[in-house]
């Protein structure tokens, strides 16, 4: 397949990229320096590859953390709304065959009631935070143009991804970081936030390999859940990244760390992507933690 | 009530101040010329209300015609669901404790299955064009300030309006010019597009008691369809024009007039505006209709 990635030089977009290679696809990528808020800019980026007959688009390119939209809300919109508005104008122009995987957000969801945990793909969005809200407007935006225009668009809701490469400003990571730097430096504690949240985990090049798949085998205008449907809490997942570090040390909560609004609890069905597609998460969770530890090591020792 | 509207140079607007007025509320208007879409622009047009304890902002300022946001969709964007954030956002500051009606409407529900006709508030959103989009976006927008600042958001799904004063291009302010132009021209024969949709029409004087009775009794966080629940045909409304105008035409149909992509047959459950609100429709339609021919009579002889 020939594939174009938006977002190529994210941590999500380079496990992709990695492993459309590696399944021996072509790979384009967009420019990252380009602002697909900005139509006339991602239009003459687009045109780049208007002789390419690109077999799909993976759109990736996002702003994506949750705490920080809620001071940028309108930068926020730009970026995930009318950002992917000008991404399917742009590709309806070059690409009007490709399959267009458009990566939304368990975030949708909002605070799920317990009851309907594992929350599958027909549950009601109620978006809690700008970022959230953002993403379900941009399914709004691309199943539009699946339903007036015949785009071949699917949406992927994956749940929490973990991995080598990620920033610590997601939990997992910045745990296995102050985890490593501890080690490093003597420390007996280290500090962490809402240790109780439950959340349900996804290694990364497992995420990425449902992407790949729903460019195979899934149906446009259709919406795939990418998660484990387990959910575990950040304090048992702390306590396996500090015995497979071999550190000892313990918890200090800082309530600074906490958000006010927060989803707290979820996990989700993943049933669709596995009858349909035919994934499953492949890496054990102890296999992502310890190559999230071994990467913040040899990260941190080289400075 | 203290009220601060938006939008109010436009056709619903102005009936709202009316209604308003004449229930001996405190009407302000935003200036009608404030691109909401400019966040600085918006910011700085609200702060004109910083003193004034607004008790309700009825948010009506949209892009509003479905057939032109095919051509357009960054804008309606830009204005319906930027606009909407940088609303809430601005209000947050200047009037925390006020209502803010919503305004959003019927075509998010995009093309429903008879078989769930009339349809309820917790049906599906399946937008159709851009403006559909942009208004279940914004809904989106608006919902998660109810979830995450506490504002007191209320959502009104408003189906199709009637009545003096609407542009000619929408359909039955359209046909009714045509009915008045024909009469007066002597001529036989009027086009006209899809006469065979369904839709289900409200007076705007109804509607706008319905946004009223929601500042006074609706609940924050909630969505209330507006909308009469009967399905009425365009031909059936043609009909009655041209009997009330006492004309004697026939319809050309003109394919040019159709959209391809279109909702078609729709009609509203308005159980909840009854039950909550006490609100119901007052005005017939063949009330409607003639207020509506008047109107054009007068405007067009005026010229």
């Amino acid at each position: 397949m020939k594939a174009l990635i938006t977002g190529a030089s994210g941590f999500v977009g380079g496990h992709l990229a990695k492993h459309l290679f590696s399944s021996g696809d072509e790979v384009l990528a967009l420019d990252p320096s380009v602002d697909i808020s900005d139509e006339s800019a991602l239009f003459e980026a687009m045109a780049a590859f208007a002789s390419e007959r690109v077999d799909v688009i993976y759109h990736l390119a996002a702003l994506a953390h949750v705490g920080d939209s809620f001071g940028s809300s309108v930068k926020v919109f730009g970026v995930n709304v009318i950002g992917t508005l000008n991404l399917l104008e742009s590709s309806r122009k070059m690409s009007p065959e490709a399959k267009i995987i458009v990566v939304s957000s368990s975030e949708v969801y909002g605070r799920v009631d317990p009851r309907y945990l594992p929350v599958d793909e027909d549950a009601p969005l109620a978006p809690l935070s700008p970022y959230a809200a953002s993403k379900a407007a941009a399914e709004h935006v691309a199943l539009q143009a699946f339903r007036a225009y015949g785009q071949r668009v699917i949406i992927a809701r994956p749940f929490n991804h973990i991995g080598p490469g990620q920033s610590d400003s997601y939990v997992v990571s910045a745990i296995a970081r102050r985890v490593v730097m501890a080690k490093m430096n003597g420390s007996r504690s280290i500090v962490a936030g809402n240790l109780q949240s439950k959340r349900d985990f996804t290694d990364v090049r497992d995420v990425v390999d449902a992407y790949r798949k729903m460019a195979e085998f899934g149906v446009p205008g259709v919406v795939y859940n990418v998660c484990s449907g387990k959910a575990e809490t950040i304090a048992d997942l702390a306590e396996k990244l500090i015995t497979l570090a071999g550190a000892d040390v313990k918890f200090v909560s800082d309530p600074g760390l906490r958000r006010d609004v927060e989803v707290t609890d979820i996990a989700g069905d993943s049933t669709r992507c596995r009858s349909e597609l035919n994934w499953r998460p492949q890496i054990p969770i102890e296999t992502s933690l310890r190559d999230v530890l071994a990467w913040w090591s040899a990260r941190l020792t080289a400075y």
